[in-house]
C-alpha cells in the first residue's frame, strides 16, 4: 500500500490491493458516524459490506443515468436531515466518478460542508475525478454546472475494485492518462493500452494529477491544462445526448485539440502525425448524429469560454500545454477551428 | 471614506457615505459583467439604479418571507445560464443578510463559483451576515441548513442606505452588537441603544467580526464564539415560524445563555446581573406559542450539536468567552438546562 498526502486539504490516499478488506479502513474510521453511498451496482458488490464492516448508514443512488442530478443530492440531504446527521458525519462516496461528484457536492453544502472519504471503483475515477476536489452536478443547461471544490479528507483507491470493469470503463481513464502524457508527463503517453492494469502505471498518472492540481488548487491558471481534449470532447458528448462513452469523446477531443495547436503553429506536423497515429489505434467514433452546427452550439456553454468566446488549451510538444501569460488557455475563433473540425470529420467519420 | 481588507480571501472591505453614487463604485467594476440582485423593495430604492449605473443586467428576488430557498436560489442560477453568464460574471447583492447569503450560495455553485459583490442595506447584514463568507439557504428541515463558505471579492458597506431601517431592523444588528460586547470587545458592551447610527461604532463592530473570522476562517474553534447566544435564539425563532425578529430572539438567548454561564460557574453573579439590567432595558417577549419541549426540540437540530448532544458557547466575563479546549463550545445536558429557562420563561413571559 502507497500512502500520499495531497495538499491544500492534506487528503490522505491509500492506494493498493486489498484496502477495502483491510484491518486499515474500519481503523481509519474509528469510531466516527459514517454513511456510505453507493449506486446498486456498487452496493451489491462493495457498499453493503462495506457499510456493514463500519457499522454505518447506507444510502442507495437511483440506477439510472440522471443520477447526478439536484433532485438526487436532495435526496441524499434530506435523508441526513431525517436521520439527524449532524456535522461531524462522513459521507463515503462508493463508485465511479459520477457517484464521487454528486456526494461531493451533497457534502460540501449539507451544513455548509461535512467531510467526505471516496472510494473510487473505476480507473477514470481513480486518476482523475477523485483527485483535486471538484464535485459536480448535471443541470438541464449541460453537466458539471452546478459545482463546488470540496477535498475530501481521505482517498482509498483500491486496485482490486477495478478488476470486474468493462472494457470501454477501462478506456475512460485510457483516455485521461494519455491526456496526462500529451500535457504534462510524457512518461504516460503511448505506453499501450495493454498496461492499463499497471499499478505503478496508474500511480505515475494519479500522481501527475495531484502534481497539477497542488499548484493551482483553484484552477486560476496551470490546472486548465487539464481541460485539454476536453473543449471539443464535452461537446461531442453533450450532442451525442451522452451516448458515447467518455474516453471516446476526449480521445477525439485530444486528438483534435492537437491538430488545431498544429494548425495553429504551436506544435510541429512530426509530433502531430505520432498523436494521430496512436489516437487511430483505438476503434473512435463520432456521435452517429454530428452535426457541426450542434458541435459549436454545444461548446458555447463550455465553463471555460468567457464572453462569447471559445478557448482551448493547445500544446506545444507531447508532454507540454502552452502557458499562455499563465492562462493556460487560449481564445480561438471560430473560423480558425475549421480545418480541425474538417480533419476530425473525416478521421472519424 | 474607509477601506478594510479581510483576509483570508483578501475581501475589500469599503465603508463610509455616499458610497452607492460614487464614482469609486463604478470604477471599481471596470467593465466587469455584471448581474445586479435586490428584492423588490431594495431593487426600487438602490437596485435599479445601481444596475443602470453599472450597465448591468437585474434580477429581482421574490417578495416573500420564504426568499431564501433552494428554488428561488435555482430560479437565479437558471437565469444566468439563459443569459449564458460565463465564469467571470460578478453577482451583486444588495439588501439585508437574506439576500446576501442566498446570492452568496447561488454564486458559490454556479460554475463552481464565481465572484461575489455584497452590498449590506441593514445594521444587521453590515455587522454580522456580509463578514467572513458564510451563505447559506433554508430548508424544510431549518433555517441556513444549506450553505457554503465562499468569501465575496468586495463588501460596499453604505451608511446612507440604513437611514430609512425601522426600529426593528435596526434592532436585529444591535443584538448582534451586544453579543459581541460580550464574547469578545468590551467597547462594545452597553452603549446605549441610542449609539446604534454612530459611525465609528459600526466599523468598531465590524472589525470585531473580522477579528474573529480571521482568526479562524473555518469555524473549527474561535469563529464559534459568534454563536452565543444563538443556540436559543434560533430555537425561539424556529418555534415562532420566524415571526419573532431576530434581534428579539438573539438579545433574549443571551440573556438566557448569559444566564447559564452563571449557572454553570463561569459567570459571576454580579456580572450577570449587569448583563441581565440591561437586556431588561428593551422590551423583550418570548413568542406567544412558546413551549419548553418544542424549544429543546427546535435545539437538537442546532448545527453545533454533535450527535445527540446540546452545545452552548458560555462566558466566563463580559467579553471574554471561554475557550473550552479550544472548542469554544461546550455539551450542556438538558437537564442542567432547567433552571435557565425557569429563569427565561418567568423574565420574558
Amino acid at each position: 500500500m502507497k500512502k500520499i498526502t495531497i495538499q491544500p486539504a492534506a487528503t490522505e490516499l491509500f492506494i493498493g490491493t486489498g484496502l477495502l478488506k483491510s484491518a486499515q479502513l474500519k481503523e481509519y474510521f474509528g469510531g466516527t458516524k459514517v454513511v456510505v453511498v453507493a449506486d446498486p451496482a456498487v452496493k451489491d458488490l462493495y457498499g453493503a459490506d462495506l457499510a456493514k464492516q463500519l457499522s454505518a448508514e447506507l444510502f442507495t443512488l437511483p440506477n439510472s443515468r440522471e443520477a447526478k442530478t439536484q433532485d438526487v443530492s436532495n435526496d441524499l440531504i434530506n435523508t441526513l436531515f431525517k436521520m439527524k446527521a449532524p456535522k461531524e458525519t462522513t459521507l463515503v462516496a462508493i463508485g465511479g466518478g459520477a457517484t464521487t461528484d454528486l456526494v461531493g457536492f451533497a457534502a460540501s453544502i449539507y451544513m455548509r460542508g461535512i467531510p467526505t472519504v471516496l472510494i473510487p471503483t473505476t480507473l477514470l475515477g481513480a486518476v482523475d475525478a477523485s483527485i483535486g476536489g471538484k464535485t459536480a452536478i448535471d443541470t438541464p443547461f449541460g453537466k458539471n454546472l452546478i459545482g463546488t471544490l470540496h477535498h475530501p479528507k481521505a482517498i482509498f483507491t483500491d486496485f482490486d475494485t477495478f478488476q470486474t470493469l468493462p472494457e470501454s470503463e477501462w478506456f475512460n481513464g485510457w483516455a485521461e492518462i494519455l491526456k496526462m502524457g500529451l500535457i504534462q508527463r510524457t512518461s504516460l503517453w503511448n505506453l499501450g493500452f495493454e498496461k492499463r492494469n499497471d499499478p505503478a502505471l496508474i500511480i505515475n498518472a494519479i500522481e501527475a494529477k495531484i502534481a497539477v492540481v497542488e499548484q493551482d488548487p483553484k484552477e486560476k491558471g496551470l490546472r486548465r491544462i487539464l481541460n485539454f481534449g476536453h473543449t471539443i470532447g464535452h461537446a461531442l458528448e453533450a450532442i451525442s445526448d451522452y451516448q458515447i462513452p467518455h474516453g471516446q469523446a476526449v480521445a477525439i477531443g485530444c486528438a483534435a485539440e492537437a491538430h488545431l495547436s498544429m494548425q495553429l503553429d504551436y506544435l510541429s506536423k512530426e509530433e502531430f502525425a505520432q498523436i494521430e497515429t496512436t489516437y487511430l489505434s483505438f476503434e473512435l467514433k463520432l456521435p452517429k448524429n454530428y452535426d457541426r452546427s450542434k458541435l459549436l452550439g454545444a461548446m458555447a456553454h463550455d465553463k471555460k469560454r468567457a464572453a462569447g468566446e471559445l478557448r482551448f488549451v493547445l500544446i506545444d510538444k507531447i508532454g507540454h500545454a502552452l502557458p499562455f501569460e499563465g492562462a493556460y488557455c487560449r481564445p480561438v475563433e471560430a473560423r480558425a477551428l475549421e480545418p480541425t473540425l474538417d480533419w476530425m470529420e473525416k478521421r472519424y467519420a
